[in-house]
């Protein structure tokens, strides 16, 4: 029979069987959205020279005092090092480009005269204008990332220039997917498959073993976390807590959470084993409260919820039941929360046309009407 | 020379030159993350036939009249149709499945008390109980979904189960990406190319043609979209205006937002070319504004920033130009926004180090301390 435990409950157990998994080297540029292993540290002062900010032209600052529009001064545009010793020089450079031994700042190519090789300077520029100092954008040893970042494309850019090629990175935890619900056609499958993605693991091919074949299944995973959909009920043809007494650990029948309160939690030697009920409103709230936390430990994320938050101040009451935490489906428009659905609503299509979601606490009874709630957004993005 | 545009005037060409591609059909059970190419509707009544919202036993609720703890009313225990006519019949079902011709309730297994193959009955159950009734999920011909819609894990459910196993969905735009910075290692363009993967499009692996190859790589490129990097400024280096001019069309040199200012757009044939700056700080965000809502029209996407916003409270004022959109990375603590670079500052780690940016526009000087501003998030999940 079902015994549901607290969803805190729940959580600390499968805290406590899921640690992040090994690091593995991947090429910086490939690296983007994954998690660091360990923190990465600047090799060596970025840039390790002073630096153009603009194109223009480098020159020696001293050299422009007393310049203006009365009284412009000749630099001779050289490239390369020939004469780096003579004075009013003045190299071309690029945004980005070192700049050369003889000069200390850059005249903006908008604001310089060029006559053939001769540049006019009218106006006098100022030690450091433009440049960009050694060790501007970082100095060697300084923390660049610390271990747990979910690394960003702008960070792929900076590992990149600092020379940092290769990073380690959390592995991906790969999620088996066994499919025990009887519909035809599955689309409980191919959701949590999409969801296991969105939290930054891999999920299998589901797989459809049938009642009977479930425990061996279940037996047969070499995954670093099993997903079981369907079977988790009290009915005669639920067999998932069967299966996995039979084939390796019952942790829990039952987690307070409704809809989702069928949800079992056991392992197999290592592997944390959540099996999700078969209805798919049902499946995703269990995933994103049981399922997902575990998940994201096994992958260096957070346990916290993958969305977006915002307030809303609600249309209409929300009921809830004590004891259980509730997942009320709303449509947010402007700074209003619409709900679209309370527990005895359990169609997925309430999740579809839902912008997010209120969770209603277990010691809650729900909120009144003009309440200021926390809606979870389903995330467009994905 | 540079000609900057205010960032609408580019927009506006762009979005000229960047309609939703064709679609493509792809199963249901992949299409997560993808986008909607035409809206879809319900087949037909979804569920087809009223069915079990637990388990438990099936029955007709009338047959329960006056049952009480004093007067269980027993009940017998069949499967399948044999016997349908029959009096007090009791099928088990399981949450999902069909509701059996003779039955209009469902009695929760919990409250079940069963005897070998007779159940009793200690309380009368009301019609509907526990029961779907056909098209509570969804109506045939109803619409499900609007076209442009991201479709999300649980969308994927819901077509599956009201038996839609192909979707029509916009193609994935590609993107040509050609780097022409002198910097090595590069880093923007594996940054670009993850830029491209967050906003629902295919970054090609970068080509590095040099200066003098860039015309020839503009010209071959079969891309929808192609993004160069460096090239853009006014330095004599700079040749990729000219490179787009001689191999295509060159619109404008120059956009009025900082950092990013030398943006450089124009097509070859069809396919829009916008050209990046070199330095990686002004390449995102010359992207985010410029290039990225030009690629997410062609994936099917709305033009908007792909970042999630919140308010703060400015701890110190940021100071502007006039007349150019100015990105002014902060760090976000509670309700506080930390400015941690004005323009002054372009070093990539500042986007590194920043939680996300505050947008001054064109006709603000910026903002005082204390005043309320929105921040854009950079997404920690990619």
């Amino acid at each position: 029979m079902l015994k549901p435990v607290p969803l805190d409950e729940a959580g600390a157990w499968l805290a406590g069987h899921a640690a992040a998994l090994r690091a593995e080297e991947v090429a910086s540029g490939d690296a983007a959205g994954r998690v660091l292993a360990a923190p990465v540290k600047a090799a060596a002062d970025h840039p390790r020279v002073p630096t153009a900010a603009v194109d223009g032209f480098a020159l020696d600052a001293e050299a422009s005092t007393g310049a203006s529009d009365y009284n412009p001064l000749p630099f001779s545009v050289s490239h390369g090092d020939e004469g780096t010793a003579a004075p009013n020089r003045a190299w071309p450079v690029v945004s980005g480009q070192a700049v050369p031994g003889g000069a200390d700042a850059v005249l903006p190519i908008e604001e310089a005269a060029l006559r053939g090789r001769v540049l006019d300077v009218h106006a006098p520029v100022a030690s450091g204008d433009h440049v960009i100092p050694a060790g501007r954008e970082t100095r060697g040893g300084a923390d660049l990332m610390p271990a747990g970042r979910v690394l960003r494309p702008a960070d792929i850019a900076l590992l990149l220039e600092l020379g940092v090629s290769r990073v380690p990175v959390v592995r991906r935890p790969r999620a088996g997917i066994i499919v025990v619900r009887r519909d035809v056609p599955d689309g409980g499958g191919p959701m949590v498959r999409a969801l296991v993605t969105r939290d930054g693991g891999i999920g299998a091919e589901p797989m459809y073993p049938g009642d009977e074949g479930l425990a061996g299944a279940l037996a047969g995973c070499t995954d670093d976390l099993v997903l079981v959909i369907g079977g988790s009920g009290p009915g005669t043809n639920d067999r998932a807590a069967g299966a996995l007494e039979e084939a390796g650990e019952l942790a829990f029948r039952g987690v307070a959470i409704s809809p989702g309160e069928t949800t079992t939690v056991g392992r197999m030697g290592s592997a944390p084993v959540i099996v999700l009920p078969g209805p798919s409103l049902a499946a995703l709230f269990a995933y994103d409260m049981v399922a997902g936390p575990a998940l994201r430990r096994f992958a260096g994320r957070g346990p916290v919820l993958p969305y977006g938050t915002r307030s809303a101040v609600l249309d209409r009451k929300i009921a809830s039941g004590l004891g259980r935490l509730e997942c009320c489906r709303v449509r947010v428009s402007g700074d209003r929360a619409e709900p679209l659905a309370v527990s005895d609503n359990r169609t997925l299509s309430t999740a579809v046309h839902a912008d997010g979601f209120v969770l209603v606490p277990e010691q809650s009874e729900g909120f009144a009407a003009g309440a200021e709630v926390t809606v979870h957004l389903y995330d467009q993005r994905y």
